[in-house]
C-alpha cells in the first residue's frame, strides 16, 4: 500500500543511514528511510563526541560536501577542542564533546526537514531481489516497499547479541531489540557474512563523581566548529575530566576475566583495535601500571558520564567493584554496565567503489556492515552510498573520490581493496597523501566535486571560492612584499630566531619553524594590509607558503601514481593463467578484481613484482 | 554488587513509575529506578497530551501533592485547553497537547535533579521475595538487588504482544523488547494474572496534509496551565485540526475486518472501551456515518502527526488507503503504522488501599500492570504507591486518599473495590463528591496531606494558604457588601436578569447564573476593593458563592457516608457462614475483603439489604 516506487530506500537511521538518506534526497532522490524506531534517529550508540584524529578531517569532508554529521555536531556540541596543534597542519583535527539527546532531536528535525524524504518506522526483515537487482525490501509487518535501489546501513542491529561477563542477550543495542533475515537472505544470494564485535564503556551518575581528583580538561578558549557554514558558535563549554586506573583496579578485573566472553572463548569475533576493551588492555599490556580515562559529560542538563576507555564486556559486578578504585569514583554510581556486543558484517571487497555490491545491482552497504567501526566512518560511507545510489537510478556517473581527494576516498579504498578483518577505524597514517588531506581545506577540496554533483548548494561554492580567491591574494602579497632586516630583526629576536642581514620576502621569513602570520602582523604595514582577512583565510595561505615544499612533492607523487591509475584492468581479466604471478597474488586479484594497476598495488600481500608482471601484460 | 539496600527499587519508568520513584525519593526514600532503556523515561506511548476530562483534575492533584507530571506537562505544553468551560465548575478539565520529545526530556532531567533517586538501566526478570516479603529483584544480566520495598509499574511490557493485522510481534512498544518473567513468578505466588488489550493510531507526515481541508483547533485565548507553582507560561501555542471519517473510508477500513485481530478472534482481551479503535467504532456504531478525528503535532519542531480517534489494528494497508479518504489525507504518509498490542495485568482486588498486594508483602503495584488506561491514570497511582512504599518502609502511617478529597481517592477504591475487567479511565462520573473534586482547588484538598507527609514543599502550602485566606476575606467583603437597586440594577438589565427593589448583598446577586464577579467589579467602588485579587482567588471565591447550596450538600452525604467509614470490618470476619448474605454479596465480600462498611457499600453487585445484614452483625 505504499504504492510509490523509490529512487533509494535507506535501511537504517544512524551515521550512516541519515546521510545517505540525507544525500540522496537533497539530491533530488525520492528517497525512504525506514528505521526500526523513529524515536532513535541519529543515536550515538557509543561516545558522546564526533571528530578527533582523521575522524575529524572526515566530518569535514562530509560537511564540505554538503552532509549533515558537521552542522549537527556544531549544535549540539558541549565542547570544541582541536587536537594536534602541537604538530604539523596535517594532523590537526577537529574534535567535539556532544550532547547525546540533542545531537539525536537535531538529526531528527533536520532530516524531517530535507524534502524528497520520507520515513517509516518498522524492521526490513528482506529484500526484494530480481535478476540480481534489488527492487524494493519487505518489513516485519509483511509491507512491500518498492524502490530502484537500497542501502543497507544496520549498525551492530543484525543477529547483534549482546554479552556482559557470562550474560547474553539477543539486541541491537543495549534495551533495543536486533534484527533478523537480511544476513540469511544476502548469504544465501552468495555473500561472504562474518562476525565482527565491539564494545561500550560503563555510564555514571555524575553526582557521584569527585572531580577534585581529577585533572580537568576544557575545551578550547576559542573553540572552532565543524562546519565551513554558519552553525553556531560555542558560547559556553563543558570540560572533561581525566583519571587513570591502577593496579588495584587492574586486579579487580583480572578476578573476571574467567567469566570474560572475550577470554573465554565465548565471543569468538574481532573487536576494534585501537579501541580495546579495558581488560583488553590489561591482558595485552600486562606491564603497563595504568591507563588513561575520560570522562565525558553526556550533555547540558543531564547528570549521566561516559566512561571512556573502560569499555568492558566484564560480569558487571566486576565492572562496579574495579570501578570504585579509580581516583574519584570511590562512590561511582552505575547507570548502565559496559557490554560487549557481536553483529554480522559483510567482508566488503565485495562492494565496488561505489559501495554498491558486486553481487546485488542496486543493493548499497555502509557503516558498521561494512566492518568499519566510528561515527564518523559509517557517516562518510553512508554520504556516499547515498550520493551513489542516487547517481546510478538517475543514470549518472559513479561518484567515487580518490585517494588523493579525501580521507572518506582513503577509507573506502581501503575497504574494498584490503577487505577488513577487524573494525576498521581511520588513522592519519592510513592517508599516503595526508598533507594534501587536511581539516582547513576539505572545502577546498570537495566542494566544487560536490557541487557539479548537485549535492553542495551555491552558497558553500561561493564560500570556497571566496576563500581561496582571498587566500590567494594574501599569498601574493606576502610574496611580494619584501620586509628589510630593520623592520623584521627585532621580531626574529623576540623568539630566538637568528636575524637576516638583507630584506627577504615575507613568504621566506614565515617558512622560518617559530614565525606566525600573527607575527608578522607585529609590522604596523603588514598588519593594515592583512588584518583584515579572516582566519580561516590567514590559516590557509600560512598553510600553503610553510609547507609548500612537502605539498608540492606530495601532488608529485599523486601524479605519479595517477598514471597507474589511468592503466585499467578489465573485469574479465585471467588472473588464473598468469602463472607468474604469487600465488597470493593470483588469489587475491581473482577476489578483489582491482580496477586499476593503482588498486592492483595497494592489495596487502601484492608486490611490485607482481605489479610489474600485470603491467607488462596489460601494454 | 549493587551493595545498598534500597528503601524503593521502581520497577519502570513512564508516568507511573516516574512519579513513584520521585515521590518515594523526595519523601527521603533511598530509590532506585530500573528502566530497560534509559533513553525512553518519561515516554508518551500513545497521544501527545496531558488531562483532559478528569483527567486534568488528576493532574493537578498530582501536582497538588508535589508531584512532577503537573510541571512537566507545562514545560513541553504546545497548546493548552480549559474543557466544558461551558458546563459547571466540577467539570472545568485542563488539558495540554505536548511535545513528545521535550516532555520525555524534561522527566529525565526532573528525575535526575532528584536527591536520593538512582538510576539502573536493566530488565528486572523476577522478585526476590521470602517469607511473602519482597526483599529485592533480580535482572536479565543476573544482578541481585537489595530493597525493602518494590513498585511495579510495567505499563504494556509484561510479555507485550502488538498486533498489526495478522501480523503478531513480541514487544513491549513498537520497536521496544518485551519484559518477561516476571509474571510467571507471580502467578507461581498465587497471583491472578489477566491480558488486556490497547491500541494506538497512525503517526502520520504533517508535510502530507492540507490543513485547508479541516478545521482549525487552536488553543485558549489565555492559556493557564496544570502546576500551581511557577512552571513556565504558553507563550504560543500551535493548532491541532478536526476532520471527519465518511462512509468511504469506512468502507475500506471494513474491507480488513477479516484480518483484524479484534474481529478475528486473535485478540481476546479487553480494550479500552472509551477509548476504541477506529474498526470497533465502526463495528459497534453501524449507523454512524462519521466519526470525529483530532489531528495533532507531536511538538514544536518536528512534522509528525498524531491522528487522534484512528487508533487501528487492521492491516497496515488498509490503515493507508483509508486514510487517503479523509478530507486533507489525501496524499497523506505514513509514519508508522497504527497497531494493538496485549499485555498482563493483575486485577487489581488483589492491592490494599496503599497499592500493595495483599500476597506479597512490600510489593506495590501501579499503572497498566492495575488495568487501568491513561497517563494521568497511571501517574496518579505511581504517586501513591511512591508515597506508600515510603511510609511502609519508615514504619508510618498509610497514606490513602478518600472518595471525597481526590479523583485519584476515587481511582484507587474503585479499582481495589470493584476490580476491573477492562482498561480503567477516569470520568466525572465515577466521582460521586465531583463537585467537591473540582482542578480549582486540588491544592487546597491535598496540598497541606502532602506537606504533612514530607512531600510538599513549604512554598506550596504557603501558596495554599494564602489563596484560602485571600478567597476567605473576598468571600466575606462580598457577604458584607450591599448593593442598591440604583447601582445593581443596571447591570442586572445589561443582561437582561431581573432588576431588584431592594439592597441585596453582593454574594446573594453573584448566586444568579449570569452574572460573574468580572460584571460586579464594573462597579467602581468593589473594582477597587476587589481587583488586585489574583484570578484563582476570585475563581475560588465565585465558586464558593455561587454553588455554596450544592456544595453543602454534596459535604453533607460524604458525611453520612464517612460514619459508614468508621466502621471497620475485621480482616479475618467470616462470611462464608452468615448464610443471610445473597450468594454474590458472600462471594465478593470473601474475595474483596473490605475494611469498612463503607467500602463493602460500594462493591458491585452488593444490595443495601447485604450492607444492613454486615451492619447487624458488626454492632
Amino acid at each position: 500500500m505504499i504504492n510509490d516506487i523509490y529512487d533509494v530506500i535507506v535501511v537504517g537511521a544512524g551515521h550512516a543511514g541519515s546521510e545517505a538518506a540525507a544525500a540522496a534526497a537533497n539530491l533530488g532522490s525520492k528517497t525512504l528511510l525506514i528505521t526500526m524506531n523513529m524515536q532513535t534517529i541519529g543515536q550515538m550508540s557509543c561516545n558522546p563526541a564526533m571528530g578527533g584524529i582523521a575522524k575529524g578531517q572526515i566530518v569535514r569532508e562530509i560537511d564540505a560536501m554538503g552532509g549533515y554529521s558537521g552542522i549537527i555536531a556544531d549544535k549540539s556540541a558541549i565542547q570544541f577542542k582541536m587536537l594536534n596543534l602541537s604538530k604539523g597542519p596535517a594532523m590537526w583535527s577537529p574534535r567535539t564533546q556532544n550532547d547525546r539527546m540533542l545531537f539525536a532531536e537535531e538529526w531528527r528535525i533536520a532530516l524531517e526537514q530535507t524534502p524528497n524524504l520520507d520515513f517509516f518506522q518498522d524492521m526490513v526483515k528482506s529484500l526484494i531481489v530480481e535478476n540480481n537487482k534489488v527492487v524494493g525490501v519487505i518489513t516485519s509487518l509483511g509491507l512491500q516497499i518498492k524502490a530502484k535501489s537500497v542501502v543497507l546501513t544496520n549498525g551492530t542491529f543484525l543477529n547483534g547479541l549482546i554479552h556482559v561477563g557470562d550474560k547474553q542477550l539477543g539486541g541491537g543495542r543495549m534495551g533495543e531489540p536486533r534484527a533478523f533475515g537480511i544476513t540469511e537472505q544476502l548469504v544465501s544470494l552468495g555473500f561472504e557474512a562474518g562476525r565482527m564485535k565491539t564494545g561500550t564503556p560503563p555510564r555514571v551518575d555524575g553526582r557521584s563523581l569527585d572531580y577534585s581528583k581529577m585533572e580537568e580538561q576544557k575545551g578550547d578558549e576559542n573553540p572552532q566548529k565543524f562546519s565551513y557554514l554558519d552553525s553556531p558558535k560555542l558560547e559556553k563549554q563543558m570540560s572533561c575530566h581525566i583519571v587513570y586506573t591502577n593496579e588495584t583496579v587492574h586486579d579487580i578485573l583480572r578476578e573476571g576475566f574467567d567469566r570474560s566472553p572475550m577470554f573465554n572463548g565465548t565471543i569468538q569475533s574481532t573487536g576494534p583495535r585501537y579501541c580495546p576493551s579495558i581488560e583488553d588492555k590489561i591482558n595485552r599490556f600486562a606491564e603497563r601500571t595504568r591507563h588513561q580515562l575520560f570522562v565525558e559529560p553526556e550533555g547540558w542538563r543531564t547528570v549521566e558520564i561516559y566512561v571512556n576507555g573502560f569499555s568492558s564486556s566484564l560480569p558487571e559486578e566486576i565492572q562496579m567493584k574495579a570501578m570504585k578504585h579509580i581516583p574519584g569514583f570511590e562512590n561511582a554510581k552505575v547507570f548502565r554496565p559496559g557490554y560487549a556486543i557481536e553483529y554480522d558484517y559483510f567482508p566488503p571487497t565485495q562492494l565496488h567503489h561505489t559501495l554498491e555490491t558486486k553481487l546485488v545491482e542496486n543493493l548499497y552497504f555502509a557503516g558498521q556492515i561494512n566492518g568499519t567501526t566510528g561515527y564518523e566512518e559509517a557517516a562518510g560511507q553512508g554520504l556516499m552510498a547515498g550520493i551513489n545510489a542516487h547517481n546510478k537510478v538517475h543514470e549518472k556517473d559513479p561518484f567515487v573520490l580518490n585517494r588523493d581527494e579525501a580521507y572518506i576516498g582513503v577509507l573506502i579504498d581501503d575497504l574494498i581493496t584490503k577487505g577488513t578483518e577487524e573494525p576498521y577505524r581511520m588513522f592519519t597514517s592510513r592517508a599516503e597523501y595526508r598533507l594534501l588531506l587536511r581539516q582547513d581545506n576539505a572545502d577546498i577540496r570537495l566542494t566544487e566535486k560536490s557541487y557539479n554533483l548537485g549535492l553542495a548548494k551555491e552558497e558553500r561554492l561561493k564560500r570556497v571560492n571566496d576563500k581561496i580567491e582571498q587566500s590567494n591574494k594574501l599569498e601574493v602579497y606576502l610574496k611580494d612584499t619584501s620586509l628589510k632586516p630593520g623592520i623584521i630583526n627585532p621580531i626574529l629576536e623576540s623568539i630566538s630566531s637568528a636575524p637576516v642581514d638583507q630584506a627577504y620576502r615575507s613568504s621566506q621569513i614565515l617558512t622560518r619553524p617559530n614565525i606566525t602570520l600573527e607575527k608578522l602582523e607585529e609590522i604596523d604595514f603588514i598588519k593594515a594590509e592583512i588584518g583584515d582577512y579572516s582566519t580561516e583565510v590567514k590559516e590557509q595561505a600560512q598553510i600553503n607558503i610553510k609547507y609548500k615544499g612537502y605539498i608540492d612533492k606530495e601532488r608529485d607523487n599523486v601524479a605519479k601514481l595517477l598514471r597507474l591509475e589511468t592503466i585499467r584492468i578489465p573485469d574479465t581479466f585471467d588472473y588464473e593463467n598468469l602463472k607468474s604471478l604469487s600465488a597470493e597474488a593470483r588469489q587475491k586479484f581473482m577476489k578483489v578484481r582491482p580496477k586499476t594497476i593503482a588498486q592492483a598495488s595497494r592489495i596487502s600481500g601484492v608486490s611490485p613484482a607482481d605489479i610489474n608482471i600485470l603491467l607488462i601484460f596489460l601494454k
